[in-house]
């Protein structure tokens, strides 16, 4: 057990520049404090973000960082006031590791949009005045309120990636009501895509993917999608004019967004759930057309993030995922900006040990 | 009485290019086929819409033409199969005088949005090939189907704005849910903000107004705003910053988007009633940062219409017009430019006969 005051220093992989290669070294995790966990990292996924964030292309960071905001592992040790959890729980660490708690957005259990901005699982200032480091390491420390329970039906290596691109495309789909009835669409089939698609299924939704060529059709409708369109096609937008309740666009790239607008039907939602870092060009005439909807959302709260493990757990649905060794951390990330992984890494983080 | 067959040709105002005053002319109305209504115009409300149409700044236009969707008069003649209406009505037209009928938005009853396209009152190819030609003008002929009962409890003078002003401002208002416990800001404070402004209050909104400037202040806090920022006022972003559940955004030039979209609340949503030709540029990550929307209203249904007319009569609710003369158009033109006007210009088509 460890002592109060006692600093831990954990193994990990971080970036010390825009450009260099991500390395092996040591980072420090806070004393684990009355309300904290501490959790042995078993899994951590990777993310596009990570890569955005690392790279710098998301502003400035300071390094040297560790990313990785797609956590499991098990519970070692708890604070003396942590309630929810005991050691050898099984849990997750998603986005965020703290919000205010105060505003209305955190009182309404949205700490995901808390208005004085959460604390990021990573290159955010922490409580401590210090930056939080990610999940590629072996330990983390985490207030027992920004804590996940992951259910013992999820497959131990598949879990992490539900923390964010699975939570991060949940949120849209349970938001603007995918359901019976329903039409909805997926841009895009990597990570977050092929999540979108599971669920949006499983929640029974008609699916259809959107991914700019047919090379990943035959694992779209094995998700369970209705219809893959490729978007490198003019004829798709054509075809499919005035279609969907709902567009889930999970491509971080710019896209054109007049040609997805106009594939919404009367009152449609188009919501981006990865964002470029410049504005798009919206054409107001598109959303005028059929009082369509741009909008963008962000991972979720951390009780819907509950739901959605508890839903992913009760309908047997699971990332596909690519395991990967701690040493193979740099070349997944230019397999991920090929999108060249189906369809989501995940570090074994027993090879940091 | 009118024989069938028999062309009216009647007095008008018409452009005759892009750049020239618009002038006095003649132009032919359709004889009034089984389910047609004859309308004599007494009043006409002049839209910016119809200074960006006759310019050209929408697209190509034949010239001659009529412009003028903000109708009000009385009818004269009924054609063999018209139930709804009989001589002697009081009656409007608005922004459309046709629709597919067949499409889901027109069986939904939404005809703005037919998906086919809707007969716009003016410049759009109508069911007999010819061009559909506006209010400025002492008739008009109608299908019954998209003529409104104009409540004799509305001001004669000030009716003819609520067939374009009032209902564009009053569906996105009813469709997004103004009303108590509400935070509707209105953007612009010209011919439909101030529809807005009192429409917003009637359905029990908690109004604010964001102008340029507070040289109308007085008049919005009269229509029941309870608050009234200048834009012009770096200030009023900050201190606006996730207040509003609803923003209607009436100003048709290019407006910053993104200061806008920051002064939404968790789930909020800006909608555009009023459309530069041009894409604006949206950051999405505004739009993340609390789950905002930014979307598109325009007009609305004739049913809707009908109600928004019956709910204005009932709530005492009218435009404030200045009237003008048939001769006075071309100036009325240019004081809207220069949003010197409070708040529509409706012409006295007595004037034209």
């Amino acid at each position: 057990m460890l002592q109060e005051d006692v600093i831990l220093t954990v193994n990990a992989i971080a970036a010390t520049s825009a450009t260099d290669p991500l390395v092996r070294t040591t980072i420090e995790r806070r004393d684990v404090g009355p309300r904290d966990v501490l959790i042995e990292i078993r899994y951590a996924g990777i993310c596009h973000s990570d890569i955005h964030t690392v790279r710098g292309e998301w502003g400035e960071v300071a390094y040297p960082l560790t990313v990785g905001h797609e956590i499991v592992g098990q519970v070692t040790e708890v604070g003396s006031e942590v309630t929810k959890f005991s050691a050898g729980d099984r849990v997750g660490v998603g986005c965020m590791v703290n919000s205010c708690r105060e505003c209305d957005n955190c009182r309404a259990g949205q700490e995901q949009y808390c208005t004085n901005g959460n604390v990021g699982t990573y290159a955010s200032v922490d409580r401590d005045g210090t930056i939080t480091q990610g999940g590629y390491s072996t330990h983390v420390v985490v207030d027992q309120d920004f804590v996940l329970r992951v259910p013992e039906s999820i497959p131990y290596q598949a879990a992490a990636p539900l923390l964010c691109a699975g939570i991060t495309t949940y949120s849209p789909l349970a938001h603007w009501n995918a359901g019976p009835g329903k039409k909805v669409a997926v841009v895009g089939m990597g990570g977050l895509g092929h999540m979108a698609v599971k669920i949006a299924v499983a929640m029974g939704a008609e699916v259809t993917v959107l991914s700019q060529t047919l090379s990943k059709k035959d694992d779209g409708l094995r998700f369970g999608a209705e219809h893959y369109y490729a978007t490198s096609d003019p004829a798709t937008f054509e075809a499919l004019a005035n279609t969907f309740d709902l567009i889930v666009n999970t491509v971080s790239a710019p896209v054109d967004l007049a040609a997805y607008l106009r594939l919404l039907r009367l009152d449609g939602t188009l919501v981006s759930v990865g964002a470029p870092p410049e504005p798009l060009p919206v054409p107001v005439f598109a959303l005028f057309g059929a009082r369509r909807s741009f909008a963008g959302s962000s991972i979720g709260g951390i009780a819907e993030t509950q739901q959605m493990l508890d839903f992913c757990a009760e309908r047997g649905i699971a990332p596909e995922v690519e395991m990967i060794s701690a040493d193979q951390v740099n070349e997944a990330y230019e397999r991920v900006l090929k999108s060249d992984v189906r369809y989501r890494f995940v570090i074994d983080v027993d090879t940091l040990r």
